[in-house]
């Protein structure tokens, strides 16, 4: 699954990085071809299709939420989640300076949700200060101030190389944000991955965060798709605020029917990547080159990142 | 495909109607189960899924545009039109009263578009006055008023009861826009039908607007999805608003595929569903009741109004 | 006050109108211009302009109302009491079609607030149907719709020529407002006139309305400034409104101090501009022109209408 | 003029500040006084105020800009700036992370103009990394991201402690703007501090910048007030979007007249107040103290940074 390579020279750090990324081009299995040709589908619009309802409660239950909703993106699922956590005026979302919907979801935070960001830098594993997090929440805010209405994390985190989130950072995150009476979303896009990395069951990632996504497209291969869970009244908004957007799919069951063989087979099987990219990792690493290096220690998933020597053109490596 | 039938009391004419409706209820058949078996498919976000490729080719051309873009719901291809063609700040459109965009997408116009919308009045047949067209238009509008970006007409009008929009109006509303340099968008969720009623090619339909959009699901029966369609810079910028709403998507030609069994296949077929809504119409006003009637001539597509006297309750009607 | 003559052809009526109107061109009084000379001042950003506070203290007693608001423009105080009323996204007012934020605000209701709008045809009387009301208000919205967070009225009614709203209406208008829990915001900008007009306090005006606005310029002849007013808790939401749109103004009580003058000395002042604007409407009366004419009943306050044959160019008629 | 000690613990570097700041008080002079009394005004919302009129073409002269525009305070002329800056939708601006309109202005960039903010980390003088600003550009953006479409710089820098910016770091700034065709907005509310400071004329600071905006209240003490400039297109839409926010204002001319004052007077007089808050710092200086400390050199103009000691508490320092 690792069939191209995306060069990236936005990585805040300033190291000039080669990013080898393809999950999003993967293809779904043949099983799910299968199921997708068998679906039973309704008008999901209307709460009527029962292959997308069973695909939400089984991913709620997977998550440990009360509620999940099928959408057609992992950027649906962030900018639905940024909409409902801020659906007052002047609310300002608290992120990591690498995180997704930050630097790469073309600003729609602010863009659709009119919802501003206040940013910490992001260490180099994808967690911020605890420390600065606290100095970003507005306490009390006067009217100069927008107010803090969200958390986001990102997990596992793309930019910073598909790193996983400390369990016991993500419990700091959520006690400071308990604290402040703020919700914590996380874009878990590739949560699990970092889940099978952990060996822990996807809920225990969610236990922490109000809200979470992840996509089944991508390392699940699922053709089409990505869920976002949380309690049933934030699901019910976020229904809302999908249909604006124009997210209501009508007979969506036949792609949901990809996602239940995702829940079902694919999450075990991320191992498999994982130990692939590890190897690719490996193998760079024991060409020994001045010119690049890969630090194994970094390749927590299956995103692997290569540190170029200042004499490479990383569109040539891509090239290659 | 009539399954349900759905009260609306909110039709501008003040009379009280049921509206016979389900082509959204409508399922994908046995060949477009095949179809979506077999299809080929790889990143759409990218560009590089043959299957949505030759379908938003084939709906292009069908369409007589440059260029089409395959989204997950008419709302989606009516809000991104809005986006695009009301690029800058203080845009207005014009809709008729009864238009499905200024009334049941959630006023996504205002509230995710920030477009403002000025109103005429909807005659009976879908159709608005071309006077007050005119007076609608803001001509040199100095700083009070909003600018007239685009002009919406919804072809079938599903609020007034699925009326196909003359040709000749249609021309006549171009030829007020192009005096004005104003473009036209068709939400066409329901064009086919009216392609068929009219026994014109879709392109003949849509030769009179600038952008224009239908959906595959309802009557085609697909599960999901709509086309946009309109020039080849319309479309790039329709790409990028798509994304920032979440609505970019991976494999999607899955789903693609079933789109082009239907418009091989489920175009004609529309003939069967008129066909079938106009005996149902029958058959109601051949009871010759007091209570309730129907205007045959009214029943131009898949959508049967009945008009129902004071003492009915449409709930009834409606159980059953 | 009368130095101006605008041209309107945008009355919904489709009658062509001629608005005789120039209340915005009012010049502040010798007795305005001594008050500012010697007001005491203080920064109101932070709530410590003493004029300010008593100006924003008199105003509210006399609309009888917790608490106001001094802002710069008859529009800011329309546009921030729509932000505040509708602070959950998928809002919709509901509005008569000829009223001023709807027509000539650019949009902003939509531009800024991203709030839709409801119409409803107005009558010649500036009033529109309680039955139309009641079919607009969307009783348990689906995802279609928006949700009716407020009715708005204008009082007098602008376009519709500085007619003054009978009270029953308003009263008619909060019932029906009350039933659905939805407020009612009056753009008062010329309520006093229809104080004067209607020979009752302006509290009996605002009596039926959660929240109001007046212009402190126009007839009231300050150089800048309106008022909005409702209860402290709106007041409090208002004034975080104001700062984000840029309206938080620091040594204000310099204008304010004109204000107060107003509210003492202008407002029964304001029937000789009605009296004036009647005579002026019965000279043009007593003309007996066949090209022109004047509805004396129609002249409530001091705004005067001629209805124009057709053989007339308005352009004209203003030259004169 | 310095009547007020605001603490503010936001500071991104993490040091604990007292910030003495207070010229947001300062009081119109009774030269000022004397010219509102005495002012000629007109509506300006038609642009017939004429000495509105004076007051824009002297501002505009004195920055070295064809036009300026008289808005109500610096937080609108920002927000007017980024609205008119930033037509297009998916528009990104790039601030420093200590900059106003970035943590004080309640995020109205993202709130009502649906802009978005990258951010680079401000240096202790106000400047931020010219190499930082040429990656936060996105050149040839894709669909995943906004548009880099405005530079903000703030001059003097208010929370990095009334630091003036080298000019050279402005040619800079705006030699890579250029590069890249970007526009770039300098945020002047305390511009007059910094020309003062270098000894230049305005439009010396002014030159290297696309719009410029300053305040007339605060150290220039008029009771309210802005100017923004800019190209002759940039004011007319600028003038637009001050319309559709409410920040159009009809006998403003009252007001201007001390701005007109300001001009004349005020500016040089702006040497006072830096000697002044520099004899202050010099006194806290002398004293010595392990608990508290200012860095003479970092006092550039009117503001005071105290370093504190773990041991202060900063409300204590604000109540002496």
């Amino acid at each position: 699954m690792y069939e191209k390579i995306n060069v990236d020279l936005m990585n805040n750090t300033g190291i000039r990085v080669v990013d080898l990324r393809s999950d999003t081009l993967s293809k779904p299995t043949p099983e799910m071809r299968e199921a997708m040709y068998r679906a039973t589908v309704g008008d999901d619009v209307y709460g009527e299709d029962p292959t997308v309802a069973e695909l939400e409660k089984r991913a709620a239950e997977l998550l440990g939420k009360e509620e999940a909703v099928f959408v057609a993106s992992g950027t649906m699922a962030n900018l639905i989640a940024i909409m409902v956590h801020c659906n007052q005026r002047g609310s300002e979302i608290i992120s990591g300076d690498c995180g997704h919907t930050f630097k790469f979801e073309q600003g729609g935070t602010a863009q659709i949700a009119g919802v501003h960001t206040a940013v910490i830098k992001n260490n180099e594993d994808g967690t911020f200060s605890i420390d600065e997090l606290r100095k970003r929440i507005r306490k009390n805010p006067d009217f100069h101030e927008p107010i803090s209405s969200l958390i986001i994390v990102e997990n596992t985190h793309n930019i910073c190389g598909g790193k996983v989130l400390p369990l016991e950072w993500l419990e700091k995150v959520q006690a400071v944000a308990h604290e402040h009476n703020i919700p914590v979303h996380m874009d878990g896009a590739r949560m699990m991955n970092a889940a099978v990395y952990l060996n822990v069951p996807p809920s225990r990632l969610a236990k922490d965060v109000d809200s979470v996504c992840f996509c089944l497209s991508k390392g699940l291969g699922c053709p089409v798709g990505a869920i976002l869970a949380g309690t049933s009244g934030f699901i019910a908004n976020a229904r809302r605020v999908r249909k604006a957007i124009g997210g209501g799919w009508r007979q969506a069951g036949i792609i949901a029917a990809a996602g239940l063989v995702a829940l079902d087979k694919m999450i075990d099987r991320l191992r498999e990547d994982h130990d692939h990219a590890y190897q690719i990792a490996k193998d760079i690493s024991n060409l020994k080159s001045e010119l690049f290096r890969v630090n194994l220690d970094e390749v927590h998933t299956n995103i692997v990142i290569m540190h170029l020597d200042e004499r490479i053109n990383p569109k040539e490596v891509q090239a290659r």
